[in-house]
């Protein structure tokens, strides 16, 4: 018998605030009611101004973020296109596979798990693509397998500077409203995200930012789909419906989470996150451990995936901080499972829910036979979170 | 401001059980935990239950009904098969629709908006098919565009008759759980049903019946997919888990929702949707109107689609109930736009909420032109109800 | 196995409307915080409102309606005080009973049940009291039990024209926002209330108005009183805080019913009232029925008592309505057992509800043995809710 | 705007579990229906149980703890009756308040806020009391304001030596479901309770366990009472009703409740409390702090009150923990105001939460000024949790 709150700290599906499970407590609506429509047209405004993008449209989709990923795809490619992408971690491979499967032929770049996209590299094949074979780069903005956050811009620089018209696709499922994104300045053409991380609420919804280009594409686009299809959503959308039984209580919840969102500003948003996530990397520095992302540029403010000591089973500090302390990470997944946990720290976040999972971290890490001193961690991100907010000059931190 | 019940008799999403809302007011939860997938198994069986299919797989898409249509089609078929459909009302031309834009050939049987699936039609078809070029065969069990219920064994004879080993697509979004379905008596191979009809919870939720000769199939099939990929549901479903985060909150509605079936018992069900039903089509004819489907035999005991009279606009019933009322009616589809209205008489209901709708129906007929007498429907429903249940014989039935 | 809406039709608790469920699924709060108080400022304003008096005060306790009407005695009154109260009810009956256990002297006018509060007997006492001894005059403005609402203004008129000081005491558990009530106008001193009737919330909070002459009396009245304390309750209050810890869900319930009824305007919520309850008493006397209340001029908005034939339980009545089809009606009380049954038809209703409740009591009280024309109540009603909307002139009603 | 868990550690309204949450999120329900009552019997059995009471009564009162507090009084005592009190804190003095408000004439005996009740002193009076005039004997069992648990069986032993037959009253409010209480064995006559503590429900019920004793001295009591009347209650109670409108949604949440209680085992409750409440002792050692609790043996394991240095303002802490962090501590009542916080450890609760606690406790208190080494307390309770859990010896413990 389980008490208390069920702690959860992996990155997705995030806690969903108390506000927004009471907007979804509704019952049904007619979803073809004359005024049902204009509940919506500022939803989809909203989530325009999410992805910072002026000209684009924003879609959704019910199903989950790997809904959206094929969504953008089936819309705006062709069969046997050759496509650009990256793989280095969980999330990406799982992208190329999705591509492969749909029929696209993908030039794949591996790097290390643990290393952002490629850009360089990227440039280079970009390069050498003269007769403009690639029809679409892809990005995984924010790899949530290794907590790597990688350079969108730097991508599309690399587009830019060997005058690339490829469409570029990036996976913003965990970075939309946590991370800083810019569909219009990075010119993204296909931006993916889901309902359930930065946007705070359940799981059910794709969301799908569209450039001008994309949806020029989806006119000529002759990869087969249906369920998918821009134009049936797009004719509906315009005045608030959907081409199929919408999950009328999620689009409440997100029309929730999106007045959140705008009541402490978007900017704001992503401070905290940045915020936040600092005092969880302090934490693991105070630990003597180490993250899988390689380098501080690419340290990822949604999710921190932390490598424990060769001797240790990661899935056995999952174990414990569950079943006895009913807390959940994230679990290292396919090549890292076993050597990593990680800690989501994104959506509906303070200071002490990042100390709960620090805490509770040290003990089964303790108990799973990781040397650890009791506390180090959270004093360092109490150190962090205190800076500059102490009364006077009197405090001694136990990590230093 | 409307004050009150929102009184909804569309024809879905139904009626949330106020048992159902409570049990999806959850927080989210850890879907990787090991104890998630065990609270899922039992859903699934209970599904195969409601199928009423022994040896078949029941899988859940995130997504809607049409995410599931799309699910059946690509995973078990190969682009360019020829397929066999009727049309004979909104939804099963949109599942034509969906069929040819993903590639299929479809040979189309059109059929009086009224009509049933085409069983004699489809016979001959399949009879003349000598090399067995016809790869699959679609009926919508319950067209709820038109208010009718066809003949799936009626289908699956012809199929026998004529020694043809199409696979049996079947569209049971409207009929699962309201009206009689037999998956593994009527073998049918693909088997379509959403969460928002008559298993009484919010959409989000594709619900697919695959039989074994189809789970075959799908090992073969060439049809390009990723989303909708068999292979990846079966293989984390049989754990509990699935491929991608899945909707917890409707998973625990419709835990919720099977408990409420299981305890009325499937066959009380269905026969409260048959005793609903028939009192809705008492007071139809009590009214002097006519229903779109044809003849007794394709009566829906989920919907009742009913014409109004030449010189009224059904639009204008159906504007008045919910705008004055606060009561929502279905709207007649295509072809059938202001000449029907439609009343969804499925999911979580009683005699009580039947007689709301006639009443205020009546009301709505009324102001906006039909003649009606008032009173009359509701009289005839009311003498249906209460059938049996008289104390004495002192009762004079207004509509007698 | 219970299905679909369960129809509510007693006069208290009545319907909560969704949003007010929305409002009250909060987590717990703490109820010292520094900005917990400012929150329910305007709650205490918007009750005096609803009210409708300027300098009276309003408290909030957690209980009932009849906390509040122990609050208002306790608070006002000395031990022995002789008091003028009328019996013509069960709750009215009910007052009585706790005026004298809480020691008071009462002079009881017992009037028929199905009379209201009478005026002219209590004028004559009045003008008899030469030496004031009589302290507090009692009126039951919405006799639930009778359905009969009093003309306490008419009370208030024999009390000025006798120049009688005594406090006048409303309990306005069944009128307040449903039926008109004027504290000020009509110089109410105690307007007791509760949260489960007009104000749409469960129960849980007796809702209290005091007047400026009543919290004088406070301060000198020597009745024995701790929990009820009035100068507990308006010191904390003055802050938004309470003296005991509130039932905040239950403030946020009654925060957002009052913003209902804000939007929909309080006029209009009377009127509503008003149309709604004719509609039911068209019913009644299409099924040749008679109402407890004896006269026109005192018919309750709120709830209709209806007499049934002498050869009919009317236990029975209420037993078929709830087991059958799921509806609740109000019991005869006391000396009305089983010769009445009640249609409560007051907060959160609309025509389609006000229609439940008729067409389901006509099949109770048909299959209970009553002599009823199916549909003739229906239609009376549906004819008094249609009026002046019919597009034409072609509408025959049943009822005519 | 705020963001994340409001996390609450105030000694109540303590958190309410989600199930809970879920239970009462439910439509209003017909109060007289002949099915009601059934649902509640098992309510009162399982509060019994909780009391460990055999032939004891409970009683629920629409209300707060304080509201149960004067329904004990008046059904069982009578004017002027003499009676036995310490005041040791905030609420034993208010009890003492309320019961000279009632106009019982109050034998106090003042101790320092951090002593118990003085049983030795106790059972002097009562030696003393030869004529038998001391009526009832008050104990505060655990005296929220100042985190210290009295010894209930010392009292009854100092009546039972005496051969005194007064009655013995326990507020066993913060302590019911929390520390060990034992109703029958301690010969405790009328226990007063309330939802909002450890049975961690929302406030508004107020309980009451009552001895037969109790029961009957309630038979003969002279005090005036009507709301509160035991005969009212106990005449519908056996049947699972209620003399007033009961707030149904809070039955359902602690029926929950309860069944949560059941399936954990009351006697694991009480020691998970003592864990938590070790855990957060021991970092208040490790801050080199106090605890109001004058000696261990006193200790409460549902509230820590914690005494400031006398350079720091305590209410400087909470407002710092609640305006930076969102975390909600208990304040320092009456005479401690500003020189004590407290933590509520109480509840649904479990090790993470209280780490949340310290956690942040430990940056208000050095963002307020008070010499803190960060980590430091959370490090002794992470110790103390993890005792007997460590997979090896190799863990350093920051506090050692």
């Amino acid at each position: 018998m389980k008490t208390g709150i069920a702690h959860l700290y992996i990155p997705g599906p995030t806690n969903v605030p108390d506000a927004v499970r009471q907007a979804m407590n509704v019952p049904m609506q007619d979803m073809r009611a004359h005024d049902f429509g204009a509940q919506w047209i500022g939803l989809f405004n909203d989530l325009k101004g999410l992805f910072r993008t002026v000209d684009g449209t924003v879609m959704l989709f019910p199903g989950s973020g790997t809904a959206a990923w094929e969504a953008a795809i089936t819309n705006t490619l062709n069969p046997g296109d050759r496509v650009l992408m990256a793989r280095h971690g969980q999330f990406s491979t799982l992208w190329v596979e999705m591509a492969e499967r749909l029929g696209l032929e993908v030039d794949v770049v591996d790097v290390d798990w643990g290393q952002g996209t490629p850009a360089t590299e990227f440039a280079a094949r970009l390069a050498a693509d003269r007769k403009g074979q690639i029809k679409a780069v892809f990005v995984t903005h924010n790899e949530t397998a290794t907590g790597v956050t990688s350079d969108v811009a730097a991508v599309r620089r690399a587009m830019t500077d060997t005058h690339h018209d490829a469409l570029l696709f990036v996976d913003a499922v965990s970075s939309l409203a946590s991370v800083d994104f810019r569909m219009d300045d990075w010119g993204v053409d296909l931006a993916v995200s889901g309902s359930q991380k930065g946007l705070m609420c359940p799981a059910g919804l794709g969301v799908l930012g569209v450039s001008v280009k994309a949806m020029a594409a989806a006119q000529t686009a002759t990869m087969r789909r249906a369920y998918f299809e821009f134009k049936d959503m797009v004719n509906l959308n315009a005045g608030g419906y959907f081409p199929y039984t919408p999950p009328t209580q999620l689009l409440h919840g997100m029309r929730c989470a999106l007045d959140r969102i705008k009541a402490e500003g978007l900017d704001n948003v992503l401070a905290r996150h940045a915020r936040l996530a600092e005092g969880v990397r302090r934490a693991v520095a105070a630990w003597g451990l180490e993250l899988v992302a390689e380098h501080p540029s690419l340290y990822s403010n949604t999710v921190s995936a932390i490598r424990v000591p060769a001797d240790v089973d990661a899935r056995e500090v999952i174990r414990i901080a569950y079943d006895r302390y009913c807390l959940s990470l994230g679990s290292g997944l396919s090549r890292l499972a076993g050597k990593v946990f990680r800690i989501g720290h994104l959506g509906d976040l303070n200071e002490g829910m990042a100390l709960t999972a620090l805490s509770v971290t040290e003990m089964a890490m303790a108990e799973a036979g990781v040397n650890i001193r009791f506390g180090s961690g959270v004093a360092a991100a109490q150190h962090w979170f205190s800076t500059g907010r102490m009364a006077g000059a009197q405090v001694n931190v136990a990590a230093e």
